[in-house]
């Protein structure tokens, strides 16, 4: 890694994944929100928790993903979710994404097998970075102990870096617990390991902790006022600023997040397929609908351009 | 389903994967294997748990049921799991095994998300019958709720016995709940539907209350006793075969059960090869091959006929 080839940073979203009412994925669809987002600064953390991605194969992923360099979206801003359950599967996907040259992939450990240990995910990592065998590769470890069960812990990470520095480049602690991203930018970060949020609920906590910004599944649809704290968080108005943030997260956390999020567009562009979710997830049915409406309406939330989208 | 197609019943194991040290599956290992356990009376219950399933891509799982269907084994005794956290992974595979002619296939919930509700697992379920489209058809839905986080409720049960009657054949209850078993039992075994219990902890238990039998891991290794249980249940002896059961599994349970499992047979058969597993899971080290060895001798511990697996 030199000087010329900083990291990437700031506010990335795991971009949702436009499905059609028979449950393919809808790649123009798919390239218009990416477009979208990349208008609104916001980088691109396709194939994510919401994302659906453990929800696609492997062939879905890898069709999606170069559709989106076939329509000339720049790789340097995206960061592809590529850790599955099957090794094979993990190294088959980062090693397209490193040849393609993403800034990052954001790995999740296996998450079948519960109560393994350190050493055994640490032997997963290790297998694929020695797989891809790419010096281009930056690995994001993927913390999320209340979807994967299964927690990068601060012992797995020291013992990465010493192995693969440079490589491990960071992590997303999606946790929701402060004090546990506050360690890991405090142990890891002086070895220039970035430690992203989770949510935007800790976008301000993170920068002034000195932490590189957050990867959000708000930033799906609330990606202008996410990024304007990112870029004026020394501001007074900075507190006040993540304080709205909160409220419209939690409007939507009122919901199931992916279908709210998918129902929110579809409401906001009139392209109703945009609601499609699938099994095992349940779109919103439409008392749902109406309450989100009514809950997006109360913090005065809109989406910028949502025309881009249609 | 007529009279000359009974449905699977009896003793099945979860078939271990045999890996080489770089972690690549052994299939002429695994063709052996599955040869033994047939030659027990054991049924083939490939791609489970045990079997590191999810540990494997979708290709390498399809390579190595073409190699036991090369090989001539019998897909009528074949139950390979084949429901993945993907619906499209799910129809491939389940697809590709009813063409086969399989006695049924192993269903896993999709076990990403957690929290999911029974509409979504309905739709998952759904979704997967409806596109594979096959009279032939048999699902055995899978509860092991420790590991899935996902449960198969009775309400989820009743709703897919009346949509696809005669598809839906039965469960596999991993819970370890005894009297969740006997419940599924009673409510759904005079609809036809089949409860085999998940450990042979439960084997005596699930006969008498008119259940089929067990799929169980340590059918891998201690075949003979699990099925001369089954085949003797109504003996005098039968809680006494119960109880030596119970003591063998309890000695392979004080360590991981795969690694411990395939730390046996390569003790038993001399060919160390067997002990590899697949990150996330982890070999047993040195100093545990031997503490498994001492258990294994105090409750007299044999494996007949390991000569045929060397």
């Amino acid at each position: 890694m030199t000087a010329a080839t900083p990291r990437i940073q700031g506010v990335l979203s795991p971009v949702l994944t436009p499905f059609r009412a028979d449950y393919t994925p809808d790649a123009d669809r798919f390239i218009r929100h990416c477009r979208w987002l990349l208008a609104q600064q916001v980088g691109l953390a396709i194939f994510g928790t919401n994302s659906e991605a453990n929800s696609m194969s492997v062939a879905e992923k890898r069709a999606l993903f170069d559709a989106l360099l076939e329509a000339g979206l720049p790789p340097a801003r995206m960061m592809p979710g590529t850790g599955c359950c099957a090794v094979p599967d993990s190294i088959e996907l980062t090693k397209r994404a490193v040849q393609a040259g993403v800034a990052g992939c954001l790995m999740l450990p296996p998450f079948y097998y519960k109560g393994v240990s350190d050493e055994g995910l640490y032997r997963n990592f290790a297998a694929i970075i020695d797989a891809v065998a790419d010096e281009r590769l930056r690995i994001y470890l993927y913390h999320i102990p209340p979807v994967s069960n299964t927690p990068i812990t601060r012992g797995l990470v020291a013992r990465l870096l010493k192995s693969y520095p440079g490589i491990v480049a960071g992590m997303k602690d999606s946790s929701g617990d402060w004090n546990n991203t506050k360690a890991m930018i405090e142990e890891f970060g002086p070895q220039g390991f970035d430690v992203f949020a989770g949510s935007e609920n800790f976008l301000l906590a993170d920068l002034r902790a000195g932490g590189p910004g957050c990867i959000t599944a708000t930033a799906n649809v609330n990606p202008t006022a996410i990024v304007r704290l990112y870029q004026s968080w020394r501001q007074a108005d900075a507190d006040t600023q993540q304080a709205q943030l909160d409220a419209t997260r939690a409007a939507f956390a009122q919901f199931p997040m992916i279908p709210a999020m998918k129902a929110a567009i579809a409401w906001k562009t009139g392209r109703k397929d945009w609601v499609h979710v699938r099994p095992p997830l349940v779109d919103l049915d439409a008392g749902q609908q109406q309450a989100l409406q009514s809950a997006l309406d109360r913090v005065g939330f809109t989406m910028p351009d949502a025309g881009a989208l249609a």
